[in-house]
């Protein structure tokens, strides 16, 4: 599944997300996550490709067909009904059949037919549906504040101008507002969405079907998952966004997506919408070979070595070897991620791509009116980069001591809660307002549930000796303070911290949340007093950081202007890096050759669900579907050249994280599959698209109509939405 | 690489081997391994799929072409110039390469290639190229002194009329003789064999190439290897086979084949000649079900607890460890393929075929004049079954018992000796005899590198204690005697024939092979006098075997007569179960569907071997071969619809183990290509061909003029085959 990864909790924000610059080579032909107001810039190729309809009416993010399709939970998903059903995928949905399962009615296991709107199942309360509404240009508002400015001060004048904006924006009832940031400092929009908050159960597959392989097939091709459930949204009588109520009525949607009828093959066109997450394709070309030279090499060093730490200090103590479970599995995720990342960057030649892309623009630079101005910021940015990247090692280990032991990040989340406490709330870090407070004490309670001392102890003398092997000119004087500086201060020093405190009281830390600095710094506690002194070096850092993301937010468009100037030059659109926000995307139906001699076929059929069955979990596929598959009843959902029922199908769309749930659409805009996830191939296309290897899976909507027509029918939802019950 | 599996070795020969029936539903278009006097009666469908010469042409297994295929090792190969070059596989030539390597000149590791003639390098005194001669039909003289009998006197009579044949045919010198039993026991040849005798090594690939992949990529596609090796046959200054002497000189073949020069593509005719061991495609149906329902299942379940005792019982003793290590990967080998064809059978669905089949070849029995009698026989022949089938548990261990515990084996090998001793040397039992004892000294004398006495009696104790917990009529009394009748008896049994036993002495073994019977009864040494004491039930199981192997010698060619006239009745002809004689395949380069979503290509590419390489073992490709490669420079031997060099091929043609080394050819006769392998998913194709599965793996011979063009040069053997030297 597409998702959010390790790294991103773990590392400092400088190293993962941010605010920057771009450039890959020539894009390719199917490459691009398009804003829609791009479309009609790009009219030619999409049709070159097979589009059938208007890019001009794909544009207009607040008209249809875009505005049916939203935001749902962490992903994507499309109004599919005129009474407000929601198509999304099921491990997008996965909370809210969570939440309503009981161990006497396993939704998950089971999953769920909601047999008319009365039964319906309302969602965990926080769970939203978001329809966006507006996409204003608040460039000039953003940056007035920020010109003549710089570092801190500029990353400083440009976050209050955005929080200005969005807390005007939310003034208007139900309206969740946000700003975008758009190719790095560019161009910042003001994103206006509805925010529907009753949402309610309607069809969810069992979660044999909706995830079958599970973490075994998942990132691989060929596939066999029934990756969707439906939602529906509700909102007040008076047609507003309302909380759950059983007044409540259905919403009744700007638009929705027609679900396709027709048959689709290799090579058909295809596009999708939605809202994908974060990619660095445009980064520099510095950036591309510190990734591949440094981050990733050492993000697999490092977490190679955590695992081996937290297994050897819990191989003789099962209970801890279940409270680190979850870490371990996210370690080992992460790991695997970062070394498939290297392997594909390496494969494509990223690096080099990068490079020869990047020495093209500049050299055009020269004959530009402000090649010079432009050329310095360039080289500013860069020389930001540099400074960044000579403490990264540092940085890296210093995140990973304030993430991973937990007693020890609970203690610094009451430090820093104190800190903040002394301004008023709203000039608070984002994190620690009044708002985060439940949060934050629902996190301490849990605490109990994910950390060993023994375990703890063993992580954190590890990390802090690898720091203390660092050069000394990157050594925090604070941090050697608490520690020590030979190994056998750091290792007496850890363990006086969980010899000695009672933090792992969980009334303790709850209390801790009122104490204030002063009370917190006189603590008995080791850890609160380690803690307190450490905080003025974590509070340098993350100055740090926002001085080198202001400059970089102030310097990075002149990159930016470079690159698209240069494409535009050559006759290309360049669309911004993700961020979030509404893209569409076009390509085709594809094979894929992911090694010599090897083809993947871009339909699967149910045959593949009969020969990966093992009766075991994540291969358990469900009786009921067994038995409709051997009877061979496939209706009028049948691909007829294949003459058996497809379930998942390939294309080579742009996708990453955040594009589960996407509706895919054909030549003519139907619903002809649902995204939900990319290949192992694909694994590095965040940072660049290389066509041989990127694709996408999606759900065929001919195995969602066969599921809801012959499995688990649910003729009533299927004439909802228009489609034959056979 | 296609060769003999553990199962022969551990099975007793009745469960394995043997002389029997046949049938697998209608033949498919390409299926078979046809003698080549078959040819012109299928003429029509081979020129159907593409054969382009005269298939009379190829019936003459003493004319060119079929002369130039000869056996080779355990394998098979071609000539391929005038003076006596012969192709055949690197691992059909790999003890020739062993023989010659040493750590001051690893041929192995690093290839060879003889710079001239009188470089080339003698094989192994033992090794030998069998040119096919003659194959005359000596039915009538086998069977004339058979017909009367039953059981053990048919079975001694054809044996004895064989051996007779062989005898007098051996007579011409350098002539070697055998009785090649077809359609098991319907037909018998005398095949004649011109025996070469002095064999040099002229041209092999480093390993690394020749087995790239290695056991990872055993009976895998997409495959990367460079099997081959060229051999070169010399003979005396008198043109006649000759032991090694530096005065020989290259013997000129009747014939070879020309190796080709086009390219080859995705649907091309394809046909191969070699020496396909054993298959059981015409066997009843009643022994497709044995095979599924007991024999697989139950060997994967033997192996599995064989594996786990070994583990178990050397868990604490590295040297044990090392001592077992091949005995267990061939167990591990045994298991896997064992469980692959038990998989491909019930994939397949081969029992409900072959039964639908059965029945459908008996109604057409009934309409025959013979059809009393016929189906009187067939019934004899399946009461014999099933009295075999009734102690199949009880052979399968005692054959085990008599295997796998080398100590014990090396004692009953002893007491044996004694035995036949007793009788002339030609009457003796083959494996006996005068000419067999060097090679029973050689195995005593290593025993003490593959055994280690607690493991070996963990493991015979657990098999008797298997043993023991069978139903009693499947005991045997001298078994009982030996071993004890409870659990606890067994085990003190079985400790104290090693307490007590000197055997594990070499010399001692060495010496015990000089004892006559009384002395060895004697003995004092407890696994001498258990083994004495376990003989007669050893014998008496022989003779049963051979009593059972005599009736359905006398029996089953009704049924194979049946299952010939019903396919007749229907236009199609009826291949023998392959037998180790010459044969020919034909059918077409292909692709092949593994899984749903897969489709395996059918020619792979260098780029294959550079995506496979990792720099150990079994990917270490030569730094040669990946610079030549990183170069580019394929010249004529490059495939154009790839624009790069190929490396392996894939073709549906019907092969099994013994046609390693099988020359490929194209439509006019051609060497295109030189089999080394099957597929995985063909694992089961010696009991059924299943078109959707079957394939065969080639070494493609643009990639083999490649290596000797442009990566280890012998431009002085491509002008003798004249080839291109680019």
């Amino acid at each position: 599944m597409n998702g959010s990864t390790m790294r991103h909790r773990l590392l400092l924000p400088a190293l993962a997300s941010a605010l920057i610059v771009s450039a890959t080579g020539a894009a390719h032909a199917d490459e691009g996550m398009w804003m829609p107001s791009q479309l009609p810039d790009i009219a030619a190729q999409m049709k070159a490709a097979g589009f059938e309809g208007r890019p001009e009416a794909l544009s207009e993010l607040a008209q249809p067909p875009m505005n049916a399709v939203v935001k749902v939970g962490g992903g994507s998903g499309a109004f599919v009904s005129g009474d407000g059903l929601v198509l999304t995928n099921h491990h997008v949905a996965f909370g809210v059949i969570q939440y309503n399962s009981s161990p006497q009615r396993d939704l998950i296991a089971e999953g769920f037919v909601a047999a008319d709107r009365a039964t319906e199942l309302p969602a965990n309360p926080d769970y939203r549906v978001l329809v966006t509404t507006g996409f204003e240009r608040i460039t000039d508002r953003v940056l007035a504040a920020a010109r003549g400015k710089r570092g801190r001060a500029y990353f400083d004048a440009v976050d209050s101008a955005g929080k200005a904006a969005v807390a005007e924006c939310e003034q208007m009832p139900a309206q969740r507002c946000s700003v975008a940031n758009m190719d790095y400092g560019s161009d910042f929009y003001l994103v206006k969405q509805l925010e529907l908050r009753d949402i309610r159960l309607v069809y969810a597959p069992p979660s044999s079907i909706g995830n079958y392989g599970g973490e075994v097939d998942n990132f691989m091709w060929p596939r066999h998952s029934g990756d969707f459930t439906l939602l529906r949204a509700y909102v007040g009588p008076d047609g507003r966004p309302a909380d759950h109520s059983p007044d409540n009525v259905p919403f009744h949607p700007p638009a929705h997506l027609r679900v396709s009828t027709r048959n689709v093959k290799q090579g058909d066109y295809a596009m999708l919408a939605g809202y994908p997450g974060i990619t660095f394709r445009h980064r520099m070309a510095s950036e591309f070979a510190g990734q591949v030279d440094w981050q990733l090499p050492s993000r697999v060093a490092l977490y190679r070595r955590m695992i081996e730490v937290i297994e050897n200090a819990s191989a003789d103590d099962g209970e801890a070897r279940v409270r680190y479970a979850s870490l371990l599995r996210g370690l080992l995720n992460g790991l695997k991620r970062a070394q498939g990342e290297l392997d594909g960057l390496r494969r494509s030649d990223a690096v080099a791509t990068r490079r020869s892309d990047e020495a093209a623009m500049l050299a055009w630079l020269d004959s530009q009116d402000d090649a010079d101005t432009t050329r310095a910021d360039i080289a500013a940015a860069q020389a930001v980069l540099d400074e960044v990247a000579a403490t990264r090692e540092r940085d890296q280990l210093v995140t990973t001591i304030l993430r991973l032991p937990q007693l020890l990040r609970a203690a610094v989340t009451v430090q820093r809660l104190a800190i903040e406490r002394e301004r008023p709330d709203a000039e608070r870090e984002s994190g620690y307002q009044q708002r985060d407070t439940a949060l934050i004490e629902g996190q301490l309670r849990q605490l109990q549930r994910r950390y060993a001392p023994a375990v703890e102890q063993a992580l954190l003398t590890d990390l802090v000796l690898q720091y203390q092997a660092l050069p000394a000119d990157q050594h925090l004087a604070e941090f050697d303070a608490v520690f020590g500086t030979t190994p056998e201060q750091v290792r007496a020093a850890v363990a006086a911290l969980y010899a000695g405190t009672s933090f792992g009281d969980e009334t303790v830390r709850v209390a801790a949340m009122q104490a204030d600095r002063e009370t917190l710094s006189a603590s008995q506690d080791p850890l609160l007093r380690a803690t307190a002194r450490l905080m003025p070096a974590i509070l340098r850092l993350e100055d740090a950081y926002k001085t080198h993301e202001g400059e970089l937010l102030r310097l990075r468009p002149a990159y930016m202007r470079t690159l698209i100037g240069h494409r535009r030059a050559n006759g290309e659109a360049v669309y911004p890096d993700a961020n979030s926000t509404l893209r569409v995307s076009y390509g085709r139906i594809s094979t894929l050759d992911p090694r010599d001699g090897v083809r993947y076929l871009p339909l699967t059929t149910v045959k593949g669900i009969v020969e990966k069955h093992t009766g075991e979990e994540p291969f358990d596929a469900p009786q009921p579907l067994l038995e409709a598959i051997a009877k061979g009843d496939f209706g009028s959902t049948a691909e007829p050249s294949l003459a058996t029922q497809t379930v998942n199908f390939m294309t080579n769309l742009d996708t990453t994280g955040g594009n589960s749930g996407s509706p895919v659409m054909d030549a003519e805009g139907r619903l002809i599959g649902l995204n939900f996830d990319s290949n192992w191939e694909a694994v590095s296309a965040s940072w660049m698209y290389d066509p041989r290897y990127k694709r996408a899976i999606h759900v065929d909507m001919r195995y969602l109509r066969w599921l809801m027509a012959k499995v688990y029918p649910a003729p009533h939802l299927l004439e909802e939405m228009r489609l034959p019950a056979e």
